[in-house]
């Protein structure tokens, strides 16, 4: 089964950037959640499809949409895949409002908001953000093709929250302990292989 | 409980190294691990002990020891983590075989084998390995205080393997899916926190 995860980044750099000092807008914690979806022992998830949104300065929104099953030429290290994100940035300027542009095979690009994105999904998939409070992974029932939400180190803004619970989003928890996302996210993947979802 | 961790990497260097270039050396794949390791959301896990056997040139083996008890100023990306992993080779020179040196707080480096370092735990604490035919983690019953041994990229060598096995080492399983090191650390953990272990 697809997964699908979106990672809102509210520091996160929309524009191309030093490749050798990624804390600078946390690009370093986007790229080990990208490490976390895509990566298995010498292979890609080919059903992963991972939704960055950067609010960081100069030029937000700007919307990142990596494709498993077409993605190549990438590395889990921090660097190869902050390289491939600067490259997509480079090539993002000029983007109409909700246009999304092709950059390469498995990468796209697009001047998207994530409440745009989010209220188009809520029609399509089962959205699930985790949360303290949720229902325990290992008890949750996937009931169809299904997206993961994530905040960055900050976690979820208090309106994003809202406006995931007004969507009829699902909280899901992991355990009694507040992971960073990277790790959440090798936590889901698990969960989800162990069920062969 | 404590939870100890050894990271068996045949290419990590032994001496200081290039902080802009973290894939020689697969320098990235260890500090990946010391990552999911150590970092929670917010806060370093106290309970946990990192050891990490470098046998990659020039001057092998060396034993990096980090202890969350009383870890400081470290942070979870690649390049910090490499950082302290650089400055510790280079303090680690003209060591004698065994001798184990204090660098910092919560960190120590020695020129020990992997060998010689498991023969010695091996009266201490369980010691388990991950392998695809172990028994499921979820299963598993924690007897004593543990130790927890993983390969870099290339998994463990077989002579490892072999010792393992006549130290009386038990094999546990992920599920059905090979991972990379580090996401087998925080899947670990998580089962763990899970125990209140």
């Amino acid at each position: 089964m697809e997964r699908e995860f979106a990672l809102i980044s509210l520091k996160g750099l929309t524009k191309p950037f030093d490749l050798n000092n990624l804390t600078i807008g946390r690009m370093d914690l986007i790229a080990r959640c990208i490490s976390s979806a895509f990566f298995i022992s010498y292979a890609i998830r080919r059903n992963v499809i991972f939704n960055i949104f950067l609010y960081g300065p100069p030029d937000p929104p700007k919307n990142i949409i990596l494709c498993g099953e077409e993605l190549e030429g990438i590395s889990p290290d921090e660097k190869g895949i902050c390289r491939k994100i600067s490259e997509v940035l480079k090539k993002s300027k000029n983007l109409k409002l909700n246009e999304i542009k092709k950059i390469e095979k498995g990468i796209y690009v697009g001047r998207r908001s994530f409440e745009n994105f989010i209220k188009q999904k809520a029609g399509e998939k089962n959205i699930i953000y985790l949360h303290p409070k949720g229902k325990d992974i290992r008890e949750y029932e996937f009931k169809k093709s299904f997206l993961f939400v994530l905040g960055d180190q900050k976690g979820l803004p208090e309106k994003t929250e809202k406006l995931l619970e007004n969507l009829g989003a699902e909280k899901v928890s992991l355990g009694k302990i507040e992971y960073l996302a990277s790790h959440c996210i090798v936590i889901v993947n698990n969960e989800l292989d162990r069920r062969g979802l």
